[in-house]
């Protein structure tokens, strides 16, 4: 496969020059202001003319399957939140097929070209599940990092006891069943150079045991792959971490050898500055997921903090039940601007280009790809969007970074590649029936208000007393 | 004219039902499970199968020809932005124009109906501006609240003087001559039936005027005109009324008489408490502009607090340089879960149908239309927007409200009629060509990067003592 993109727009330091881009079998080969046409003689030629080039941007976090459940969640907390999701999700693989198609349409869509799938797993039918996820990623077209989401204690566990005495029904499969999953789901789909990776992704502080921690700790020593948790990300989960730990649960992970600059964490919403510290030090990455901290109320990561202490910082539009959409653009618009509320010295607020660079080459950090992934340079995979800048949402002409990050485009992204294969022509997604996606998506669903879930009822009154409400 | 919209998704107190409703003249007539087919004979049908019908939402702050400067103004508070904003805003009509249409459009497109345009008049062409705006909302044909945006002091002012003395340049038109433009451009434009309105709308107490905010007063008593301004946007506001008058902002505005159920004002950010309580005892809406508010820094308005308070509270984009668009359901779905993260109890959460209310009739009541415009019901003016629930951004099914509110849709306002005449049809206006709209925003722009305000050198060091940084 062979491409030249012509004449696109892209960003230099501090503005912009028209330039030629050559990629061949995956890889960027040549920049340049214009190309012997007899060399390029054997190279699709796009006119990319009044558009803008810009890395692929990397959906950091996401659950694929939430998206089922889309626009009917309860407003409530993390921890409520989440007893309400497993209530209603019975989930099926037809559905996950599903979803997954429709998180990586959306993501594709908005400016991005990977996906970090922190994937809910149907019991009993794991591998099932993360193969169809697999299928789905590969049939999309989109770089996929399928993080299958693991934990080894049941779900009242994640709720602080406070001054009460709690039990908890042992989790329903054993720490070692589970870390043989996903050893069998490594050997059975990481293939990086097919553009799907397999992640060791233990759910977080709050439902797994430190045994599970340290068997994902040799998993991805063994075969190479990324850690990706949620992180504290709200305060149960810090008050959680002293309860069991006697420290935060930064320290504690650090000890325990999971942060290292493999390790991507979801939220982080909740830290302290000796904890950003060890952050930057053992260079792990924050994915921020301003939407879902909203919608959730876990509460305003310090984002400009991490900045400020050389953590590597990238976004998320975590799973479509707390968000609830999929579109990249509007987490990075919120999530660059959010933050310009928590420090009145307006020089430290986040500009634009930064949110590009956060997006693209942060989100290649979190997955150790910064060398490969995350900037349009010669030797780097061409995982790379365009932008129609004369699309009515990016107009008047100013500055076309300034109106991608700061408006809210629709309908922008004209094309995309991953892998140097293009999986999105005039707008459209070219390697799925997405009218019939939409279809089945329809199909598969109906219009409902009034959902009582039983798990919210068992939990609410513990919660709001631990809690103080 | 006479529509009837046919088995559209309605809202009612908790679900919802497949309902016909009927508009004659501009007006809503009947809502009926079904009408007989020989009653409506001389109806237009509207076959609206899977779509949900809603009242149209009000945009109840904007600056129209902010437009212009989207996407490349500096990161910067509120008094600076306005510097550099000024610097660069050499305005002529057919921008003017061609803005308010883009305006329209986008607003239309979002599920608005009603524009609050608080207009920049180009100086020295005050009425030319304000009728080129009433021409171009006529053309689209949204209802427009045109707020001439005046002042009697200039720029300087409104930045606090601390310990220094400041000395400032008198405005360069006098305040009674601001008046009489505002008394003639009621005169020749103020037509409510026809879906143009003007309003008084003093920029502010940091910009203005006793005499201009009496004088107002006057004139919005006289001829029953709305009042809007711009109130508490920034920490330095506060700061600079209590430099000015000694009491806060709020108390210096009921004094003057200039708060009551015919006045909306903008941001309303850094108000205490019995700010709050003037705010309801004088029945004044409350505008957010969450999207405004966090770019520039200006902080998070207490909107969990008004709604406790019982005062009125509706949604804007403001002007497209410090949002950068004019999308409304972002506005209202920011605007919405925004306030999670500042009150830990999830039970005084904003949910999507509250929301929805307060987009509608709380941007209706805010005009002094709450009788008129903001519901679907009999008697109602037929301001209303149906939205296709088939659109990939919709799916799966769920709580067609909820993902409306809480997803990010893209093009999924169907139809939309103000005052019973259709504005929007499958997905376009066909009152104007946006095609032709697009290319002009084109042609009468450039893309461009590097811009000096002068005016912020000017001020940044003052900016920066007084403020504290």
């Amino acid at each position: 496969m062979d491409f030249t993109i012509q004449n696109a727009l892209i960003a230099t330091q501090d503005d912009y020059i028209t330039q030629s881009v050559r990629f061949i079998d995956g890889e960027i080969r040549a920049i340049s202001k214009e190309f012997d046409q007899e060399d390029v003689s054997v190279s699709t030629l796009i006119n990319a003319e009044n558009q803008l080039l810009l890395p692929g941007f990397i959906n950091a976090h996401t659950h694929s399957s939430e998206m089922w459940q889309r626009g009917i969640m309860s407003m409530f907390p993390l921890e409520l939140w989440l007893a309400e999701l497993y209530d209603f999700a019975p989930l099926d693989i037809e559905k996950v097929y599903l979803s997954a198609l429709g998180t990586a349409v959306e993501t594709l869509l908005s400016g991005g070209t990977s996906v970090v799938d922190h994937l809910v797993l149907i019991p009993g039918k794991e591998l099932e599940t993360i193969a169809t996820a697999v299928r789905a990623y590969q049939e999309v077209g989109i770089r996929a990092f399928i993080a299958p989401l693991i934990q080894d204690e049941s779900l009242a566990a994640g709720i602080p006891a406070g001054d009460t005495k709690q039990n908890y029904e042992p989790y329903f499969r054993s720490t070692q069943a589970t870390l043989d999953i996903i050893e069998e789901a490594t050997k059975k789909f990481h293939n990086p150079d097919a553009g799907v990776n397999i992640a060791v992704a233990p759910t977080g502080i709050q439902l797994c045991t430190d045994a599970l921690f340290q068997g994902c700790t040799e998993l991805s020593n063994k075969y190479n792959l990324c850690r990706h948790s949620h992180l504290l990300e709200t305060k149960a989960q810090e008050k959680l971490a002293q309860e069991k730990y006697g420290c935060t649960a930064v320290e504690h992970l650090q000890r325990l050898g999971y942060l290292d600059a493999r390790t991507s964490l979801a939220h982080c919403v909740h830290l302290t500055d000796t904890d950003i510290e060890i952050l930057a030090a053992t260079k792990s990455t924050v994915v921020h997921n301003p939407l879902s901290n909203l919608r959730l109320g876990s509460g305003i990561a310090p984002i400009l903090k991490y900045r400020q202490a050389g953590v590597n910082v990238s976004f998320g539009c975590d799973g479509a039940s707390s968000n609830d959409s999929q579109d990249l653009l509007e987490a990075i618009k919120i999530g660059s601007i959010l933050h310009n509320v928590t420090d009145f010295d307006y020089q430290h607020w986040i500009t634009p280009r930064q949110s590009v660079e956060m997006a693209a080459l942060g989100g290649a950090i979190g997955l150790n790809m910064g060398d490969k992934l995350g900037s349009v340079d010669i030797g780097k995979k061409a995982d790379l969007v365009l932008y129609d800048l004369t699309s009515l949402s990016l107009l008047p002409r100013t500055d076309p970074i300034g109106l991608l990050v700061l408006g809210r485009p629709s309908n922008i992204v004209n094309s995309a590649w991953v892998n140097g294969k293009q999986v999105v022509a005039n707008g459209q997604v070219i390697t799925i029936d997405v009218d019939n996606l939409r279809q089945e998506l329809f199909k598969h669903s109906q219009w409902q208000t009034k959902r009582k879930s039983k798990s919210v009822a068992d939990l609410e009154a513990h919660y709001r007393l631990v809690m103080g409400l």
